[in-house]
Parts: C-alpha cells; sequence; structure tokens
C-alpha cells in the first residue's frame, strides 16, 4: 500500500562538512546538528525549509474503556473533540504560539460530534470493539485506517506541506498503546502499561490483567504488525499509523508526539522501516512504557518535559527546534565567511 | 547595591487552581505549569505575558587564557563579536527563528572590536588579568561590573521589556567558570572542570592543574561572592552576574543559558538568594560541572539538547516554551467553559 524508501545517503559527507564549518566548535549544537542532517538527507537541498508544518489530531473511542480503566469515560473524546474546535484545548494554544495549523479528525468516537468546518469526519465506527473480548475491528478496517490517514497526508502534500504532526484523543488509548508495545516487543504487558492521564494504583492492576489477558487472547493472531493493529489497536491509531507512513512515502518529516503516537510509528516501522528515517521523536512523555518505545526505535527525544496529554502538544513544542535547526543550517557563517580563524 | 524582593505568594493558591481547572488531567503539562505558575507569581498579573524579551550577549576576556587551555585563542572572542554584528553566528539564527532581540555588549575583550550601531561598549579593560597568578580584577572593578551589567537590563525594562536572557562569548571563560563553581560549592576543581568547547585530555589535565593552584593562590580571599568574582571572574561573567541581579529587581523574568551563565546565576544567587525565584534555567549543557551546578541551584532545566556553544543559544532555544505556557495559562479552556465533565 505504501511505498518507503531511505533518503539517499549520498551527500552525507557534504552535509556534514556543511555543518562542521560553521562558526562554531565541531558537535556543539548537539541533537539540533542531528535534526539539520536528517531533515538535509529527507529532503536533499542545500536548502532545508518547514513549509506549512500541520498537526493532525485524530481521535477516536475504545471498547476496552467500558472497564472504567482510564480517568474519565468515552463520552470525554467528543468533548474534547468540541473543545479543539472551539480552539480551547492545550493543542491549540501551542499551534497558535508556535505556528502550526491544526487539524482536527474524527476517526471514529462513540459519540459523534456535529458537523464543523474544521472537523474532518474519517468515522470507521462507534469506538472499537473491547479487545479483552474480541478483535478490536476487522483486518480490513484496519487497512481502511491506513489509507484513510494515508488521503490527508497526500491532501496536505499536494498544497505543499512537508512535515507533518501526529497527536491524538481517545479515551482508553493508553490501554490499546500499552497492549500494541507488548505485542511487538514481546514483553508482559506490566512493562508496558502505566497511569495514562493518572489513574489509581488499583486501577493499574486491573489495567494490567485485563491487557495481560487480552494478549493472551489474540496471541495466535499477533503476528503481523497489521493483524496487531486490528486485534489490538484504535481508529485514530490506525489512520495515524497510514499517516505516517504516507508521509514518509511522499519524503515529509513526521513529528511524534507521546506514548500512542509512538506506538503507531512502532506500527509503521515493524511495517517499513525504512519509515523511521522520516520521524523525529518529539518528547519523552510520563508514560512509563515511552522511555523502552523510544530505546526500541532507537530515538533520542528531542524534549523531556513532563507533558503527560498527547494531542501532538509535545510535537507542537518542538516545531521550534526544527526550525533552528534549519535556520543555523541554511543562514549560520561559516568560518571563512565570518573571518573567523579556529 | 540591589534591592530584590521574593513575589509574593499570596496568589499561589489561585494560580494552581487556575491551571488545575484547564482541560486536561491535573498536572499533565508538566514543566510548563511549573514555568506558567513561576511566571504568575513573578508578575502578579491574572493574564502573564512575554514582552520585548532580549537576548543580551557579553563578551569578554580572560588573562588565563595566555595557558592555551581552549581550543581557540584570545582573537576568536573578538571576532565572534564581529560575526555576532554580522548575524551569522548561532546566537543570531536562534534569536530570529524564535522572536528575541539581539544585544552584543563587549564587556572587556583583549582586542578592540571596531564601533558599531548594534555594539554597545561597557569595557572593563583588555581581557582579566590571569587569575592562576593574581586577581582576574579588583573588588571595584567587579562591583562596576555588576552596575554596568544593571544598567543595561534597566534600560530594556524602562522600554517595556520584561523578560531577558543572558549569553556570553569569552575565550576560556569555561575556566573562570569552573573556578567561581568550585569556590562557591567548596568542592575539588576536578568535580568542575571539562572540556569546555572541545579540548584535549592532555589539556584538561592541564586547565585541573592550574585552576587547583589558582584556587589555592586565592584561598584566602574566596569568602564572599563578590571576592570570588574579583579573584576568578570576567567581565562578561560580572557584567551577566549583574545584569540578573537588577532584572530580579525590576521583576523581570530572567532566562539562564549554560555552564558560564549558571556560573553569573550561582554568584547572583549567593549575592541574593531571592533573586533565583526570577530565573528560569533554559538547558543542560554537555559541560561536564553544568548539571551539578543546576543540581545546587535546585534547578530543572526545560532542555537537554547536548549543547555545548553557549552565546545564549539555549535560552533563545527556551523561548518558545515560556510563550507556550503564557499561551495555556491565558487562553487554555476551563472545564466549565469547554463543556467537558471530568
Amino acid at each position: 500500500m505504501f511505498t518507503i524508501t531511505s533518503p539517499n545517503t549520498a551527500t552525507l559527507e557534504q552535509i556534514q562538512h556543511k555543518i562542521d564549518d560553521k562558526t562554531k566548535p565541531l558537535g556543539a549544537l548537539g541533537q539540533l546538528e542531528v535534526i539539520a542532517t536528517q531533515l538535509a538527507l529527507i529532503q536533499q537541498t542545500d536548502t532545508i525549509t518547514v513549509n506549512q508544518p500541520h498537526l493532525l489530531v485524530f481521535a477516536g473511542d475504545h471498547g476496552i474503556a467500558q472497564h472504567g480503566l482510564s480517568i474519565a469515560p468515552s463520552e470525554v473524546t467528543t468533548q474534547m473533540v468540541m473543545n479543539f474546535l472551539a480552539g480551547g484545548a492545550a493543542i491549540n494554544c501551542f499551534c497558535r504560539t508556535n505556528g502550526m495549523a491544526l487539524k482536527v479528525i474524527d476517526a471514529g468516537t462513540k459519540l459523534e460530534a456535529d458537523d464543523h468546518p474544521q472537523l474532518l469526519k474519517q468515522r470507521q465506527g462507534n469506538g472499537t470493539e473491547d479487545f479483552s473480548q474480541q478483535a478490536a475491528m476487522s483486518v480490513a478496517i484496519a487497512q481502511q485506517g491506513l489509507e484513510l490517514g494515508g488521503s490527508i497526508v497526500a491532501n496536505l502534500h499536494q498544497q505543499g506541506c512537508n512535515l507533518v504532526g501526529f497527536g491524538e484523543m481517545g479515551i482508553g488509548n493508553t490501554s490499546s498503546a500499552a497492549a500494541i508495545m507488548a505485542a511487538i516487543l514481546s514483553i508482559p504487558a506490566d512493562e508496558c502499561v502505566g497511569r495514562g492521564t493518572g489513574i489509581s494504583d488499583e486501577q493499574l492492576e486491573r489495567k494490567q490483567a485485563l491487557i495481560t489477558q487480552a494478549l493472551d487472547l489474540h496471541q495466535a493472531q499477533l503476528d503481523s504488525p497489521l493483524n496487531i493493529l486490528a486485534c489490538l489497536g484504535g481508529f485514530e491509531i490506525a489512520q495515524i499509523t497510514g499517516g505516517m507512513l504516507k508521509a514518509a512515502e511522499l519524503k515529509m518529516t513526521v513529528l511524534v508526539d507521546g506514548f500512542i503516537s509512538t506506538a503507531a510509528a512502532m506500527l509503521a516501522t515493524e511495517m517499513h522501516p525504512e519509515a523511521n528515517h522520516y520521524f523525529i521523536y518529539c518528547h519523552c512523555s510520563e508514560e512509563s512504557g515511552h522511555q523502552r518505545m523510544l530505546q526500541h526505535l532507537n530515538a533520542k527525544p528531542l524534549l523531556d518535559l513532563g507533558l503527560r496529554l498527547g494531542e501532538g502538544t509535545g510535537a507542537a513544542l518542538a516545531l521550534p527546534m526544527i526550525r533552528s535547526a534549519c535556520e543555523f543550517y541554511n543562514e549560520m557563517a561559516s568560518f571563512s565567511e565570518a573571518g573567523v580563524t579556529v
């Protein structure tokens, strides 16, 4: 469905030389040098850019939420969608401050929000099935989710966008992300399950037990990333995964947010390992499993601000770092230009 | 010389309630909540702002540099000043990208740069004395440095600026900062001395030995922060310290950059502990002693990007986080405003 190739690395030496010739000690800009190199490889140009950056928030509900393992009921997913559309959520604030366009996608909430000019409806159901009892969705629906997510990104690309961040909203989706993580890494659920946005000890224990049980139930099916997505995923996670893969296909830069967004990135890279070259891991969330996910992906996140909100907040906060990396790569003087004699 | 009072904390409960009533789980915005609280306490207003943010880069040379313990000779300080004025350095790039005005101050370079409309000359000499042999400067000059730094900040405040970041350029100034750190913390020099912008093992050993010797030489004098500044400091460090203290006096927010800027913050807080309420520690540098400095100041830095450049680069990169904190504090919807029922 996606044709993804790694960036051409023939220019790597030239890129490194350009960075090393800037008026600074070798390597002194740390991770910004890594980001500049990554963008230069992706874009294959001497002047790297962030054009029309977009943050896509995908909302979806989860059947597993009926077990009361979140701090809020599924209705809150739709309420938060309305909040995004009214401009009142954290992600609205951070997109405004950091110059990022925001799009909200209903991938399948339990309650359907009213139509709104800023809301794109790609509903795949009224929430997934309870994956502790059956597959969250069929393989065909999972595949459809990948396509739907990809189509949004393809549209943005056509309009000139070259960088896209992915966020989400979905009560219960840390359960889904933790299960996906456990399945991909083949590790016990309790090493993956965390407190989400803040559940109690008792809820945490029940969440671990329920996900362990679900993993047992589906074990025979968890043999491919697409099947893992179908058994354990969510509509928002499917569409994010597809969006990330389409972005990689189109050689756009992808900003990966927190725990759920990273679970989608894990699925994406399991399907197409080359996709990882296009991904920037924006922050390390407080969710306990996130750090291990990042290690698996060999990712050093840009920010570590103790966030545990999702919505794409970490991606929007990281955007100024990406812009700063572009600016130094494009505009910073070389030693000879500046007459500096080191 | 400076009259600094802690922010009034009578509104703390009200501030916390405002943050906790935003449409997000309690504490989910991590360090941005800490920053918002700090600004709300400093500014004592319901709407917190970043007005006319300025980054001040102070340049000064160091007599200790004659021992060849840096990657570059003192002449490079002046060459980099010219680079700042031409807009070609990393700090120019990051200030442009992140909407921060930049001012360059010559606090006393070895070679005097030509006059330039963007260059403020507050020269206290052609570099300090070699502090391995004698005091870097007299106590009177150190005191003058505090005043000179303070006067710039007072001018900015008068023009409506309420946030100021401090950066520096000075070949040899990691030696000075490490010596200040060792004196304030009463710990051996080799726990404070690092590789600066990238010296060899052999240079590192000589740097440690030289600073150990200097600390022995001045030991009897290192009994007050002003005396520590005079014995071991630099003109740029003196002026930064004064600028930070004046900003705290005027209830402005201070962005502290890396190792040298933090050494100035240590001096400032030794002189006036209340000043620390106005300081935001922007990043953790790669310089080995910086983390320990931050621990001493009870500071959790916002960014950790592997930078080791100075110039104020970490402060300019952190500014979007401060703006994002303001935006969520001012504009994010409360549960009742958004109709979210958690």
